[in-house]
């Protein structure tokens, strides 16, 4: 079998000049590598106890979905502004350009509980500390986040120290 | 087990007057509602000779994936204007004002081979006829579509004649 970083596609020079765009949509559309992604994150679980799985709109849906399913835990959708129907909390984090809006039901982490995140992609790690700041808000305790990519060289985790990050592939560059 | 529907929350009156939202996030929210909303779908599929699945952002990845991952197939994304990297297709759509537009990967589907679509709801049918029409350009064949709800007081299935359409819970209005 293919080692997993044989499935991911890399375009150089997109959404712009510089950049390396890791491809997962090529990741997906192999079933070998699907599977292998969503396996392998679910690894990085292996052991911990916790009580839910929260993924951000939309990828973080791709590999957050399946590996709740598979543990049998709720997953807790993290989505764009004015999407949620019911009750919600919001967070605000940097672009590149101006700012984004996250938000996340009110009601759908209790004090006290355990918290997965589960994304494909860590760049900056700034939609990363906008989500433990809402989790964290409601009283839930951010336990560890699972990447399937991280671009070491944009140096997210220094902006999360003091909580458990974890890569399935590690790039060293941006 | 409480039945499929019970998991379902509806809000009336979102996001405009008159109209009763079914939210996917309550049934996603348990563990046990999002388990059996998954295998109610995937039973749908029983059977069936197919060779991949095809889900639109951003919740159709929710239930995409686990099912493609299950049933060990490829994923297919089809997405906003925009998101996909590498060279796409695309098919509007109308709105109730205005028109969006969605875009597939080129070499996503194959010549010949055998599609299953998988989304959260059916409205008007518009999504999905948009959808048929990015797959049938590449030349796959749509085999089946699959929604966890559908609002059948919208006839989406009217503009969908011909196509095997199948959904978990069926609302008698809009």
């Amino acid at each position: 079998m293919k080692p997993i970083e044989d499935y991911v596609v890399s375009i150089p020079d997109f959404p712009e000049p510089g950049i390396i765009f890791r491809d997962v949509t090529s990741v997906l559309q192999d079933a070998e590598g699907l599977h292998l992604a969503i396996d392998l994150m679910q690894e990085k679980l292996e052991g911990l106890d916790f009580d839910v799985v929260v993924g951000p709109e939309s990828r973080g849906f791709i590999f957050g979905v399946p590996i709740a399913y598979n543990l049998k835990k709720p997953f807790i959708p993290i989505r764009k502004k004015g999407k949620l129907p019911r009750e919600t909390v919001s967070a605000e984090y940097e672009l590149e350009y101006g700012t984004a809006t996250i938000e996340m039901h009110k009601d759908a982490i209790k004090p006290g509980q355990r918290v997965v995140i589960i994304d494909d992609l860590i760049a900056t790690g700034g939609t990363n500390e906008a989500m433990i700041h809402l989790i964290e808000g409601l009283g839930g305790k951010v336990v560890k986040t699972v990447f399937l990519m991280e671009l070491a060289g944009l140096h997210g985790r220094d902006r999360l120290q003091g909580y458990d990050i974890d890569s399935v592939i590690v790039y060293p560059g941006k």
